[in-house]
């Protein structure tokens, strides 16, 4: 995947088509974190005796549910839409997602002034879908199961002339995303922490390759573990058998931000190599850990944005030693909040 | 208050009988941040676009929740038995609290190896019963309305010899609680932000004064503000007389973190001629501002510690420009959460 030194290397700013979209390194990830100083919020490492005392190990909590808009997909979404040229601009934006990064797409169009059309399932959570209306967006809805969302957004643009910004498999997203890596790096250095491993949820993997390029520099003893629902462990069985394989479902999981049909292609490229294994934990788990974050760490957490909080409380990731975890969205309705943390455990 | 040039100023770390307390300063403030740090988490402002909408001027909101024992009194607790003299430290120490200083004050003693025995209100939630219990600090059960805590707290400190670290009149638990302001200061400085104003809850008023302390030294342009429930207005009323008014009950708000009898004595001291009012709200607007935080900061607040939130959403800040809002706490039991958000508002 990695460009040969005879063929084009497109710059960041080019159409990031897939075809054409170079495969990001730390220095992308390094001007994204320049560029998105003071838009971001810089997000706290939490900690609590009682999850120490349950992973056996100190651990580090980078709590992205408290991100703008709810989740890390503001990081990669406002990298992409700040690089946008004049005309791009004036042609707007188009993004196919669940929910967070549809959020995230349309609080950073509303701010850069430029128009954003958001396909999303049926299905995505209430509070997604008003978080986006709040932010001025068109709203296209689409069958999870059915339609291809991809197409649908892809038609979109291609009529209107505007730019797709796609949830993951884009190098300005995944730079974008991997500056929570260097913000959490900074803060363990700060605190004298040397960390031995990092986990993240894993859906398409931006975010994973944008923190696996941020810790390939920065902290480099780390091992990087993905996270993801039984039953969508594309990552665990894609890195396993060293290219990309799909999922047998596209709905079913709790985890409505992680129910991505297959690895990316410019992310899985990233990951292969950079990351450990991907860890895999049920839905009861992921219930365990969103209580788990209310009792003891205050924060509200989606079921897919508790994903590596859930296998860390399960125990699977190895090692010991200090380790960091991401905390990526807490975008969840109420009711389904309320029924998951009332139940006894 | 101020101690008289010929009558004897006991130093910081002379027992606080509330008779020999000095008050103190921005410089107590200043010595617990550093000696604090590393030991507090330094807790983040997070913000959200409706929260800027509804309020009609940028708030930041300073998330003590996130604290470690999921509230500020960490700060004020482990400022005062970092100052323990070994014989002291031999003795152990006694508080009393309804569950937040509990907490705070348990953590710290099991920190530094001391015993601790706490005092706490049958009807405390049980988060923070366990919180105490997990810290491994004894616990004595007393009547909220019918029994005399303080008293009780007096007397088992008499019995062993141990000392009494109030829950806000003591000056090193003041200069703890201010840390909270220094950090807020510091970080709406490096945010280019010039804040107007400030408003955090109130219950026996140390936070306030702490915070009152530092932001006297460091945004002296800011007004700061109280919130108690209504019912509970006893700084509103005692600010308006010029002199410590008490409350009429003991008992019936939601907010079990505030339900103190009057303003300290200290406390009090420092407040009258820094604060330029308390504001008061009722349950229910403390129910929307616990729902409107989940659904838009995605943190989790206790009734009392969503009560400064509670009157910035009901508009009762004077002024405009940017406002800081402490939330203070999250410890609630997860039923009654459910309860609140479940709630359509």
């Amino acid at each position: 995947m990695v460009n040969s030194s005879a063929s084009r290397a497109p710059a960041p700013s080019a159409p990031s088509d897939g075809a054409q979209a170079h495969l990001p390194g730390f220095a992308d990830v390094a001007a994204a974190y320049t560029r998105l100083a003071g838009t971001v919020v810089r997000t706290p490492l939490v900690r609590a005796d009682a999850l120490d005392a349950a992973a056996g190990r100190p651990v580090f909590v980078k709590a992205e549910c408290l991100q703008r808009t709810g989740s890390f997909k503001y990081r990669g979404a406002s990298n992409r839409i700040m690089q946008l040229s004049a005309v791009e601009r004036a042609a707007g934006v188009v993004a196919f997602s669940s929910g967070n990064h549809a959020q995230g797409v349309a609080a950073a169009a509303r701010e850069a002034g430029i128009a954003a059309t958001i396909v999303m399932p049926r299905d995505a959570p209430h509070v997604k879908v008003n978080g986006v209306r709040a932010s001025g967006a068109d709203i296209v809805f689409m069958d999870r199961q059915s339609e291809d969302r991809e197409a649908i957004a892809q038609a979109i643009a291609q009529e209107r002339g505007a730019v797709l910004i796609p949830s993951y498999d884009d190098p300005h997203v995944i730079a974008g995303q991997g500056t929570a890596g260097i913000e959490c790096a900074e803060q363990l250095k700060a605190l004298g922490i040397v960390p031995q491993a990092l986990v993240t949820c894993t859906g398409g993997g931006g975010l994973t390759a944008g923190l696996a390029l941020a810790w390939e520099e920065l902290c480099p003893v780390a091992k990087i573990y993905g996270a993801e629902p039984e039953g969508f462990d594309d990552h665990r069985r894609s890195f396993a058998a060293g290219k990309r394989l799909r999922n047998a479902r596209l709905g079913g999981s709790i985890c409505d931000a992680l129910m991505t049909p297959e690895p990316g292609r410019l992310t899985f490229a990233i990951n292969k190599t950079r990351v450990q294994d991907a860890l895999a934990a049920d839905d009861n788990a992921v219930r365990a850990a969103m209580r788990f974050a209310f009792d003891h760490l205050k924060i509200v957490l989606e079921p897919g944005g508790a994903m590596a909080l859930a296998v860390t409380l399960k125990g699977l990731v190895p090692g010991d030693g200090p380790l960091c975890v991401l905390a990526t969205g807490g975008n969840v309705d109420a009711e389904k909040f309320a029924r998951i943390i009332a139940k006894p455990d």
